[in-house]
């Protein structure tokens, strides 16, 4: 089976899928139109709201795009989200709201994935590990590539097996949502070791990110044999961002990042604050049961413009995050990339 | 105050040094006759016995090399070096060994550098925090550049203070000791994010280290602005080096890495085994008492072949380091480079 051919993205450089509110439709539009390759994330919408962002993308800009679908994980324990439950609580009640039902979801995953094979985008990639083989064969049917998130290895196997037609690389350095099929990760891969392993076990195109934050990163994965470069915290800032204004002040503070589940109840990586102190040793591994949970909570430290309750994701290069519109920054990422590797010949 | 100038290095590939066993005369002399920058670990030597190692080294190869000697640091806390060798001598006793005395020592820091600062190698580095400034400014007295490691850009500000030349910027990936100002690290740098992080605080030359495994690892760190790539792991299963055989085996195989104090007291990369799952919860930071105390231990594993037991110090890239002698492995590693420079220009 060949795998289908990546979009045309002559700068090389992603934005990255950040479901919650980063990720808009301007954003994408954004991107496309500097020639980057923007995302829309699917992820806590509906199908319906799905396709009306993809019409009004299309409305705005002609340029390729991808969208990124969750892939459905199975239940955690139910006595472990009601104990972290009560742990939270009183965390909500200081800010005046009651926790959400901690439900468990697909996410309305095929309804999604129909709706997408209709829409035909560029791309279509996932995360959490590998979607059911008929979301695969439904794209694939309808000519749309798809990418699959790994963090290892054993992971790009597993992908490259069930059909992936590039893989997304998710070093250790990356933040939000680790999406790979393992959580916790017990190797702990940076980007250029990943690249290299996952090297070794497939020729598929890969797709490098975690960590990269300028113009020299988007240079030093492709050199490491990516063929581009995906980068999500470095639009955090962008104007076109829908990114929490709290949020998009903390990635300009010198802080430090943490793996942490407290926010979703799935590994992802957010600037430390007092919630990931607090929380991180106690949260279960139950997605999206414990997202569902804590989202007034969040809701309302967000309006409140409360950093400390609050899941900032952050990758380990935020600070490098610049306030400038998005289209800018990714043709100075290119221009930037092209001069770093001029600099670096030998 | 002006930076002395690096060495010149054709190949911009560095060998780390590795002290214990596997950085040896043969390794440097080799690494340097190939347009690599060699080097001599003086950890856990005398001051003698180094100086008797850089004069079989100028008798082999007139290349530049470098020595790495250790900073002191402070004592650990003698209860708690004494509540962990209660729960490590069941393991030297299966063994047949005693452990030894946890002493604190300072590795004859200072006599090291008297000497050094007489032979002038190319380049002193050093590891585990800040020399004191008497060291800085002896060797620089002489006219022998320091690299200074770090971990991390709050480390890179203080070693740039300190005087250092270049930094070598180790990332969380690295095999071996972690050589920075800060045990442990909550950032958990990766490479390329720690490098680009770096820049934003000095000027100085940046060595990269830290699960570059190839050719292409190599002119990814050049491109995010390195001036020059250290391997360690890459040169273990080299035939200069004089890793412990069951050591290097064991890197040829797919298996995790973590980051532990249970052989020396202080955080190191290594391959998982019995010891680092039974003791990482336990070792306290006690460096080198932890290390002595260990010594007889890993010494009898070592020599009965036994893995279990045995410190085998590995970065993230591990299963890529080849059997090939260290002068091939430095030629391919330029050649490699070059090439992957070349086939990512876009």
């Amino acid at each position: 089976m060949t795998a289908l051919p990546l979009p045309p993205v002559p700068t090389r450089v992603v934005a990255a899928p950040m479901a919650g509110g980063p990720s808009t439709v301007a954003l994408a539009a954004a991107v496309g139109e500097a020639g980057g390759l923007g995302f829309l994330a699917a992820g806590y919408r509906t199908a319906d709201a799905v396709a009306e962002e993809v019409g009004r993308l299309r409305a705005t800009s002609t340029a390729p795009f991808g969208v990124n679908v969750f892939t459905p994980v199975p239940a955690g324990s139910a006595s472990e989200v009601r104990a972290y439950a009560e742990l939270v609580a009183p965390r909500a009640a200081a800010l005046g709201v009651e926790l959400g039902k901690p439900v468990h979801s697909d996410d309305d995953h095929a309804a999604k994935v129909a709706v997408l094979a209709g829409l035909r985008p560029a791309v279509v990639s996932f995360a959490f590990g590998l979607p059911p083989a008929e979301s695969v064969e439904r794209l694939h049917a309808a000519g749309v590539p798809v990418w699959l998130t790994v963090t290892s290895p054993e992971d790009a196997a597993a992908a490259a097996a069930a059909g992936a037609d590039a893989l997304v690389v998710q070093g250790w350095e990356a933040g939000g949502h680790r999406g790979g099929l393992s959580d916790p990760e017990p190797a702990q891969l940076g980007l250029l070791p990943l690249l290299a392993l996952v090297r070794r076990v497939t020729d598929l195109p890969l797709v490098a990110a975690g960590g990269i934050g300028d113009g020299r990163g988007v240079a030093a994965v492709l050199a490491a044999g990516a063929a581009l470069a995906q980068l999500g915290t470095a639009f955090l800032r962008t104007p076109e961002a829908g990114t929490a204004p709290v949020h998009a002040a903390a990635l300009a503070e010198e802080r430090p990042t943490t793996v942490t589940r407290a926010f979703t109840g799935r590994s992802a990586r957010a600037l430390v604050n007092r919630a990931t102190t607090e929380l991180s040793g106690a949260a279960p591994a139950a997605y999206p049961e414990v997202h569902f949970l804590t989202q007034p909570l969040r809701a309302a430290a967000r309006a409140a413009g409360d950093g400390e309750e609050l899941h900032m994701w952050a990758g380990q290069a935020h600070v490098l995050a610049e306030a400038v519109p998005a289209g800018e920054l990714v043709r100075r990422l290119a221009a930037d990339a092209r001069e770093a590797m001029a600099a670096a010949r030998f």
